[in-house]
């Protein structure tokens, strides 16, 4: 199949075959930055800008990497260091931006949905990196080939999401993208951070980490978000990190082949001991590592590549 | 005519024929960026600097996508970012980036008069990007292409610059650039904001906005700079906006082809209404479009390109 | 001889062949940055991140051009401007940051020993930008190409050191490259900046100004260091300029040769007059010039090439 959206906004948007055009795209690119020249002339003479209304290095460099690695030119706009983006519009940013040319603009916004508003301002692609609670698809698309990597196979798993299920994008982005795999999907934290109603997108939840992580092919622990007040819906991180923590003896309790994500920054002693997430299971390098794949294959396939 | 200065320092020092030699490279350029491929290698090898003493992204952002395209090395220096330029005279600064070997250096300083300062102290030749209340050479130029390539022509015009004429820089370039043409220049502003004696330049001041606009072929409204104190020569934003504030009354008293510009960023509301910015006679972004063009073609005729 | 060293943590670590390949290496780099086109396509492919925890555009410039004239690809990352570094521990950040596969990653930092902890985290290269008051590689390197380019040798010559001797990684690094020639090191400074047992590292200590600078062959100033306390152990600016900033007096006891040092950014007027500065015996200028030089043969080196 062909790519045709203009956009990657969201993994509610993506069929089953898009989603899977992705991984099979990044993994041919994931080659690349393992060479001795990591660039392929493939981007050049396009321009990305990354647009990012939120404080970020990792998700900011990973993609700046990817374009640079396929030739891309890359210009960085942050709103922590520039006074375009205070006093106007995301409208007006948007559409000046658009004037200037670029290919693809990367945003990330603390605002869900901006991304979705930018899209139908500009004739540039975009790319969702991040808005607010709502989605992050390229870190869904990374968790996703970090799994098929790992595992052979996205069907047939027992997929265990641990933490502040209820304002995580990352949470949001990977059941979306999950849904269209034959796998279980079981939800675990507090009450105050599972939202309601959940059940109804066909997941599990379970209040318990020890019930929530038996048999588990892969558990993906969550960021204590205390940018976005997660702290407030727990008693204190001491106690979060007692009852939700993952530690060496949930690790047992999964598969014996069982992977840990995550999404990272890691909070190393609040949901996951350093044992763990230096632990053989661990592939949180992994994913970064397959981040940059992830989004060469994305800006190729926005851009008008053919996989 | 070949171009023969090292620097663009301002609007004042060029000559008809230089503005001229500037807009028409400018058009050779303005492909470029509509290409699929928006890069030539005419500038491969050379070093351009940009210096931001005051907050921008607009402006760097199109120098920076404007020296890419043209294949230049970038390298951004920001006073925000940066203690380089904290404790450090700038000449020292100047001194220090010059011994790097830069081509151009792009400076931005709330200073009037530091690029020319900057200018004499190294053999880089120097790009005025705003000096205080002085002048913002590329923007003039920038707009006089638009009004050309809309106009077809820049004498025979009667053009309107609505705002505060007595501390933007803008107004300032694009009066003397306009001076060059057989062109009627109307200011219009409340008188806090007319520079007294302003009339010896050649200007027409009209204090009321609907007999200015009367018959305009190019409305030019200035922002409401809040940072440079703007706001207490007006007793409020409303009655300036109430008074001042271009909308649709006014565009209908201009030519019916009157062009409508503005140099960003647009405080909506203050002195444009979304309704003018949005509507049929906005040029506003031709104007960004045409920044990346004109700045091209600067950094093309001072390093030396042949037009 | 060959470069084998992974990393350049510091210059205790380098034999004095390293120093001199290194330094012959960049005196084949300078010419590149007076070329018409200043790039050659030598590290075509080669991922290299400025990771930088304290403020600097100076030493930043300096390697990013490095790098670009050498056809790398740069990512800037610095705590100011990101969350990537906060919050998260330094190990973390090494850790993902080698998971893009970055080829050198050039670190900045107010610790001491934090590019050694990174260098053992990771397998890409490591470029020790300053750490603390310990190291500062680079510039050493680029003080002693220099010192070469204009004495025409390292032996045999008389070097003084004014200043903070006991906060200054500039110092140090000096002191541990010097050691390897035969040459007289004098380090003079107010008792309080005199690291104690310093006589142990065979330098001579003097604390007249004017008996240091006696016959002085090369003259290297040190900035009293602000953000590090350094004015806490002097009296007072006035005072500390009085008695220990460099004058003309003081060159003229000076050989007739003398060259003076400074690595930047001045204090004019505390540690240096600008007269002395901006005088013919003034190097500091051909120092920031060799710095991009030696960080480019840096940068080659560390990723393979051969000299």
């Amino acid at each position: 199949m062909n790519w045709t959206k203009k956009d990657l906004l969201g993994i509610t948007e993506l069929s089953k075959d898009e989603i899977t055009l992705i991984l099979d795209t990044a993994e041919s690119f994931k080659d690349i930055s393992k060479r001795e020249v990591k660039k392929v002339p493939t981007l050049r003479g396009k321009t990305v800008i990354t647009l990012f209304y939120e404080p970020s290095t990792r998700t900011r460099v990973s993609f700046e990497i990817a374009a640079k690695r396929l030739s891309a030119d890359t210009i960085n706009v942050s709103s922590s260091t520039s006074s375009y983006v205070k006093g106007e519009t995301l409208k007006d940013t948007a559409k000046n931006l658009e004037s200037m040319q670029p290919d693809v603009i990367v945003i990330r916004h603390n605002m869900p949905g901006a991304p979705h508003m930018l899209s139908k301002i500009v004739n540039s692609s975009v790319i969702n990196a991040g808005d607010g609670a709502h989605e992050h698809p390229t870190q869904a698309l990374l968790d996703l080939f970090t799994m098929r990597e790992k595992k052979g196979r996205l069907d047939g798993l027992k997929f265990v999401i641990i933490g502040d299920i209820a304002h995580s994008r990352v949470a949001r982005s990977n059941i979306f993208a999950l849904k269209h795999f034959d796998s279980e999907i079981v939800c675990c934290g507090p009450p105050t951070m599972i939202p309601p109603f959940i059940e109804d997108l066909g997941v599990k939840v379970e209040y318990d980490i020890n019930r929530a992580v038996k048999n588990a092919d892969v558990i993906m622990m969550l960021r204590i978000q205390k940018e976005r007040g997660g702290v407030s819906y727990i008693p204190s991180i001491n106690e979060y990190s007692t009852i939700y923590g993952l530690k060496q003896d949930q690790v047992k309790k999964a598969k014996k082949d069982v992977i840990i994500m995550h999404p990272g920054p890691m909070n190393r002693g609040v949901e996951i001991t350093g044992e763990v997430a230096d632990g053989p299971y661990s592939v949180i390098l992994d994913q970064v590592e397959n981040g940059v794949a992830v989004r060469m294959a994305v800006l190729f396939l926005l851009t008008g590549g053919e996989a």
